[in-house]
């Protein structure tokens, strides 16, 4: 009963055969490969749009990297105050850029709204006291497991963009959101206004694959030097490609997804049914925020559940319940009927 | 015949195997998991000494990284004007360190001397106007294909550490020197004087792993937050791990460098065997760098063999060939046969 | 009637002659001069205690200098939500520190607590996920004009110190602080358990001149080298170090302090006085916040006062009006003239 | 007799005096104050083109942050081996730019040429893995004293425009190039092809004051929001502007700089004339450099002379001598005539 992180579970087994695949003869190294080639076509296939793509090992890279080619040293990033590059990343974008400013917005639910972004911006119009507004960056699916609506992220993006602003999006988890709305990924990004992507995979079945996507390929030398310099550029790459390729193939990405997604939800509305029992918030994506009393969760640890403590109450804990793609079903109905007591 | 570099070929079957062994049930993430511990058990006992170990998935990021903690931003490193940190790696450690200067020394067969130190030391003896003089950094195996002896990596340590410097090996090709040398890991190692070590898997059969070994643990807090702040924290890191593991297990890690090794030798005096052909330096490690009439170099070409030109002359080219540990014989025999013409 | 900054008023004169006086033969430079060494004694003498020394130009270099001489890259400093290295510096500690992060505490009047820290320090005890805790900074007088007792700086010191981390103090209005408090520089310092000082003068009366204090000189190599890559070591330090020998001959600085703490009172008493006008805080230094009402900030802006609007509500506004050791007692009196109607 | 630098003396009276004129009333701080007005105005005027002008107070800021906002943290700077900017900042060039590899040139007479370029550029077109060149950096009046002509810097401009590079200029000691040329600013300057400058003041009779100009004002916005994060912002800018605004006053520069030059020359007639004395190069601004035997040298510091050593050989040595605008014509005559003995 391993509730504790999409990341403890190892990889999709579609996934490491593609590895084997991939290990055949010789290939041009850093990125000139034919995998990474494919991969570039698939990808500018589901995104209907011409893109730059570059793999990465980590999400954190994939954030920084993609953040420091969008705003300058003197620049600020926009973004909610529990997002995982604000509070999850060591500062690593504040590394990666020279020393931008990450400005934290409130926000319901871990997403931040074009309201709150107007009301910050007064605080760093003046001049160069404060660093230059330049980028917004959201999650999709947010760090509390909800999710931007299309319309949602039309309105950040515009707000974002009347503001001289880039915006970033996240999307460690961008196919547990994408396959809630239920939209194509052209929709939930550049169609929307997103002009660049973190495109998660590791969380959903990779071993270590992430890609960075922009929408415009004038960021394209950029953000090579900058991967380089910065140590991220793999050799051997078609390694992090074929990840990526066997992930797009046959939809397993989707699949994966979905499978955590129902799991999720199950796991939502069986705890919901329980006295006492809580949801802190909507179950949309694969994680479950639920207050419960505190000796329920002790419970729960005693017999070998692992999960975070998310919020603490005197009598009662939220916990923060993540299922991958590969949380086995039984799992979910065992930790339900163990949190019945 | 591709001789181009030891990128080229994919991973060794063993360490392949190795991950799909890993991907086994849940795991503690960000290297909390039981493969890194074993590894780290392996290193220790390899290394006969109590040391800091961090897998991290390229060499740059091992350099670089390494560096950054050995190096103050106002540091300088004193390194071969030829070396992968000087040359290859887009200025990496200038950025990880904070803008720390890189000393380019000259020195025969790729390799720096206590002597070299010693001249450029009262260039950065003025104060606070020239980098203070944090870190020597050497190769092992070269740039260009050779290695130091244990006595002159001992004599050059005591160079660094009369001045103040510690000693950085960019081991990207550690096995290839170690299997040449004969010695043990310790005595290449600590027991000569280097304080920190970049021990490189890549090269020599792992799909994208490298370790950062430190010889005095004192490093291991600031080494493990530069590691995260720079995206260089793999969540599943159980999977870089289980190719270090793999690559240590019946010390496959040696038979892969002896065996490229072989090779290297045998093309070598193969290649010098042939009349205006001369071997540039010697064939210590695993690269092989001869000068050939331009025709030859041209017609090893049009037969498909791939290989790069490292220098010019109006009527002969000293070409690079890199052999791996999957290199066929088959292609070393050939080329010597084209080259033969 | 400019209430606008302290800086918007010049030089003292007898700072201005000292640079006359300074003008005088050769001298050698980048700090080896004897006006330094003058200035770096009279400090001595005055803090009791073997200090470093170092003069800038300017309190973003004296705070951005200081901080990242006590902090590391992957570190971070807690400081009030509104304190200048918050708010009022572009992220130049992000910039010099190579990305630490600054945490915004909230606090009353300006000011932080052990409590506010020890509420913090939670969030930042997860590994490497968050920058490690280094630093706490307060400004002493606060950007509200309020002083922190030495009681508290003792109290906020031992709760940095029993977590691991250094104390500094913005000290752009030490002076203004001091003689409020009436005690020793020792006692507002070191001796409550300050590491690191940002020892102000530019606002009280020189032109361009800061001096940093470390209370602990093993600190001197690492700051020396970060001035002068920084951009902040002078040539002709004589004439940055004059500023400062002036501005602590016969007490200048505490009687500029003095005059100007005296006016803010004045200028505070008389406009609490005043119907619909109420002061936002205890004016305890030279700055004074006040609400009125928006007719009467209009009238005062027609009549030709400068200042600056720190917070609206829909009837009233909020105005900060510093008072410089230069504003001229009619100025005073006439502001409250005209406010009264 | 002190030729250890032209550091070594202070400033010029009108220099001084402009300060105690500035110090009158209140002025908006910051830079938007009516003298830093008018020397925008003035040097626009001198330069007969729209400039982009900024005030900081020391070179290696005007170089750093010049070069900053050219350079791309992945990019390279060319410049020669002995440049201030390569030997005499720390490295500030890489801290500021975030990263960025200084590429040492050499040249004849302490100046590059198109050729030196040309025969580097090779070895940084290797995409990634090289920093991309991006600025291209000449000293005027260079490190040795010498002078690039109008030609010259014309053809340098060239070919670095003609590999995408931009051409910057440390004009450390303009004014003493300048009058040897005998030509206009601006032909020196943008209509030879520089982009942009770090237009020197504190040499030549400054106190602190060094104006960096763009000749392309797209560089603004960039540049004045890293001066800010750099902590180069003075707050009283009317003090740095001041200084700059008396210097162009009466054209103070350029006859300060003729009385500097002049006597630089007549140092050098007066050296070469005496047996076992040889310059090193030509006199072109106000710096000598002359091989002497070592009891001469010997003779002059024990007589109280201030020089520095620049080079060794057994029998003797080379040494830097340099005049300022301040230095007594006496200590020019008193030298040859301790050097004769």
């Amino acid at each position: 009963m391993n509730f504790a992180s999409d990341n403890a579970y190892g990889a999709a087994p579609q996934i490491l055969a593609a590895l084997s695949a991939a290990n055949n003869g010789t290939e041009t190294s850093y990125g000139e490969d034919a995998v990474t080639a494919r991969v570039t076509g698939k990808l500018t296939a589901l995104f209907e749009h011409a893109i730059a793509v570059f793999p990465v090992v980590t999400g954190t890279a994939a954030n920084s990297l993609a953040l420091a080619t969008l705003c300058p040293p003197y620049g600020a990033v926009f973004c909610h105050r529990e997002s995982h590059i604000a509070v999850d990343e060591c500062a690593a974008p504040e590394f990666f850029t020279g020393g931008a400013k990450l400005v934290h917005l409130d926000g319901e639910d871990g997403k931040i709204t074009p309201a709150a972004i107007a009301a910050m911006l007064p605080h760093y119009a003046r001049g160069v006291h404060s660093p230059k507004p330049a980028v917004v960056s959201i999650t999709q699916a947010s760090e509390v497991g909800t999710i931007y609506s299309v319309a949602e992220i039309r309105a950040i993006a515009d707000a974002a963009h009347n503001s001289g602003m880039t915006l970033h999006m996240d999307g460690a988890r961008f196919a547990n959101a994408l396959v809630t709305l239920g939209c194509t990924p052209a929709e939930m990004t550049w169609k929307a206004g997103v002009d660049a992507l973190s495109f998660g995979a590791t969380k959903n079945g990779a071993l270590c694959a992430e890609a960075v996507i922009f929408f415009d390929t004038a960021h394209t030398q950029a953000f090579e030097y900058r991967r380089k310099k910065a140590g991220h550029l793999v050799s051997k790459m078609r390694f992090i490609s074929a990840q990526l390729d066997a992930y797009l193939e046959n939809d397993l990405w989707l699949s994966n997804a979905r499978r955590a997604n129902a799991l999720a939800r199950r796991l939502g509305d069986g705890l919901a049914a329980l006295p006492g029992v809580t949801l802190a918030g909507p179950v949309e994506a694969n994680g479950v925020f639920a207050w419960m009393p505190k000796p329920v969760a002790a419970r729960l640890r005693e017999r070998g559940a692992k999960f975070y403590d998310w919020a603490q109450e005197p009598e009662r804990v939220m916990v923060r319940l993540v299922v991958s793609f590969a949380t086995p079903e039984a799992d979910v109905a065992k930790f339900i009927e163990t949190a019945k007591g």
